[in-house]
């Protein structure tokens, strides 16, 4: 069972080997797969609204996620979240958490609709996680990600509309 | 004849008052209609890769643009723009040559596509005028604009590959 509770500075010993080992694979976010770690703390926990840590019992760190308005006042009712698992954790359906708990939290605090701006096409898995949890590809933006190991590929644009 | 050259700070006295009147209209930019002039500042001139001005022959200044890449590293082969024509020289072609002339410095810049964000769907001159200069709808976005007349109104991503 995992639990999902807001980040404390004290987890981020525990958050950055994650996120770093996820974006140096370039096969899934946009941030450079060198990004520092100072880089990587503005973007994912002081830029953001709000960022969050899922547990195993034990307490150890198993993902993570952020929320944000995804545009500035007369687009800010729209939130944009990113989530991250950890590679030991995969397939426990650890993502499909975080994101029923990101909706969940984006209504609570106000939210109308949650917007995903670039979900990397070949992330199949995303994708197929994302439309089963309520999302609609809006879009394809054309050869948008240059992946690192399949070069431009295209990306997603998913939306869901949340209840009031 | 519009010219079209790199913004210099000198320009700012002229340019501010433009965009504030555009964000104060609430119909096009999500900008919050009560920005600061600070807060503009930094969005359109310091965050921006450059920013440009439209001069009319005597050097007023009709209208103002500037270039980004749209997200960080993987994704920054995209670049975004943002176009205001001063509501008193509406008509005479100025964003189109803006938005030319932004497409001519994306290619010289690198960058290898042009996507906008959030076009209004309610701004049916801009959404024409995009389409005859090459671009496409690529998405529909539900509701995502807070349009202070119409309230919430559709969003449009849209997209153009631009040539190597």
């Amino acid at each position: 069972m995992v639990s999902i509770r807001r980040f404390r500075e004290s987890d981020w010993p525990a958050v950055w080997p994650i996120l770093r080992t996820t974006f140096e694979a370039g096969d899934t976010y946009a941030f450079s797969p060198d990004s520092t770690e100072a880089e990587i703390h503005r973007a994912w926990v002081e830029a953001p609204s709000a960022t969050y840590v899922a547990c195993a019992p034990d307490g150890q760190v198993l993902g993570t996620y952020f929320i944000k308005p995804n545009h500035p006042a007369l687009g800010a009712h729209v939130c944009n979240c990113g989530y991250v698992v950890a590679p030991f954790a995969q397939g426990r359906g650890i993502a499909a958490a975080m994101c029923e708990h990101s909706q969940a939290e984006a209504v609570s605090m106000g939210f109308r609709a949650m917007q995903f701006n670039l979900v990397v096409a070949t992330n199949e898995r995303a994708v197929r996680l994302w439309k089963r949890l309520g999302f609609t590809v809006v879009g394809t933006l054309p050869r948008a990600f240059r992946h690192l190991r399949l070069g431009y590929v295209d990306a997603l644009v998913m939306f869901k509309e949340l209840p009031a």
